[in-house]
């Protein structure tokens, strides 16, 4: 059986999902609590990496496994092995060939900005505040302008593998900002990422809502293939992975 | 000068607001926090007391000082001496007979309840959660039956001095519930509360949602004056001081 997990946790104490040489990853964890119910340590596949300290609110993945319990009951059996910043959303079984990664079409990531003088004390570690008035009026414009098929070499962290391969054209689909009260909050969905390519383009869009770029410089900054064009790379906490959208039923 | 300063904090680790014989006390850190910046310890007045590990929004307290700095640079000189779970969101001047508690016209607390069967690793401090699903409806149509001015000894907790001094009638005006996916808020508007009036308010709307109750019966239990016919005292967790409502410009 194929069988698909949704995941959601807070990445604060993690150095990512994928396992890594140092810090404590959320797939060990997710590995760690899959041994204890199963008595198994299947090989799992993740739809992204995460950066650490980055958030996700439904991220899946999936792995093979002669379930023989109904597959409706291993959230809970699972939950009972992870810490309460790992939380098992959902599972469901899927067609054999499904690939957590793979047939993903699209992800929707989130940058939250707390764009106050004073954080909160209950979101702090899930928004990067900004105390300065930001005009999103005027990011939502400039975010228009990253929609569509483009090289987002200019929005690549240096030393990445995908940039030294020229693989750095991707399509966003979507790219809007909007204000909840003292929240900005930037959404973006597209069939792949470069390296911290979301902070990236949230610094840039920062850099539009303080009026130090306009809306109508983020053609020449994708055109120009430069990351020192963009704006900084802003801090993993404000970032969560939102939504991973499948063509399943 | 009578300055008015506005709170927000993550009760969890506290006593609750006033000062305590044991545990710490949101009051005795804003102390030490003025103590800091001023040199002085001037008397505070809160807006209420706030049990242990209920949070707040905007708690409001005063206290009179001759403040030799603009007011406004208050907040932030104030939060480099406070944990980041407690947070000054504003500071003001104010007439000098103003006093948080007696000033305040209405309070409005908000109960929330995740209903869902898995935490949320990001709000599981802040939220109740009950995994069976509940009817939202019935809970808005039987929270209208608490509006008005009634004796609420059925929602006051045993051994409470308003109850022992029949001083037990306050008036909600307004009190309904509203569902934003998987969460049900339960938002309170009164002149005054009694002792775990919210969360016993909240325990017998959950009776309602769950269909152990019907809105009908939400006269008959505050009619009969027995905290017995009422529901059970939620969490101190799901619990958040909103606003307090004053008549100033």
């Amino acid at each position: 059986m194929n069988i698909l997990v949704t995941l959601a946790y807070d990445g604060t104490q993690y150095c990512g999902f994928q396992v890594q040489p140092n810090g404590t990853s959320v797939a060990a964890l997710f590995q760690d609590a899959l041994q204890a119910v199963l008595g198994a340590r299947p090989d799992i596949k993740g739809c992204s990496r995460t950066d650490a300290g980055v958030h996700a609110a439904a991220f899946c993945l999936n792995f093979h496994y002669d379930l023989r319990m109904p597959v409706q009951k291993l959230p809970l059996a699972l939950n009972q092995h992870l810490p309460d910043d790992v939380r098992v959303l959902a599972a469901r079984p899927v067609p054999e060939e499904f690939h957590a990664r793979y047939a993903a079409h699209t992800k929707t990531y989130r940058y939250r900005i707390r764009n106050c003088a004073v954080d909160s004390p209950f979101e702090s570690r899930y928004m990067h505040r900004i105390p300065r008035r930001l005009d999103d009026a005027a990011m939502n414009a400039a975010a228009a302008h990253f929609v569509g098929t483009h090289d987002f070499v200019a929005l690549c962290a240096a030393g990445s593998s995908a940039a030294a391969h020229g693989d750095t054209v991707r399509t966003i689909t979507d790219c809007h900002v909007e204000r909840y009260g003292d929240e900005v909050a930037i959404s973006v969905t597209a069939d792949g990422y470069l390296y911290n390519m979301v902070r990236i383009l949230a610094g840039t869009l920062v850099q539009v809502g303080e009026g130090r770029l306009s809306p109508q410089d983020i053609p020449a900054i994708l055109q120009s293939k430069n990351r020192k064009n963009a704006g900084p790379t802003l801090p993993a906490k404000g970032l969560i992975l939102e939504q991973v959208h499948y063509d399943l039923e």
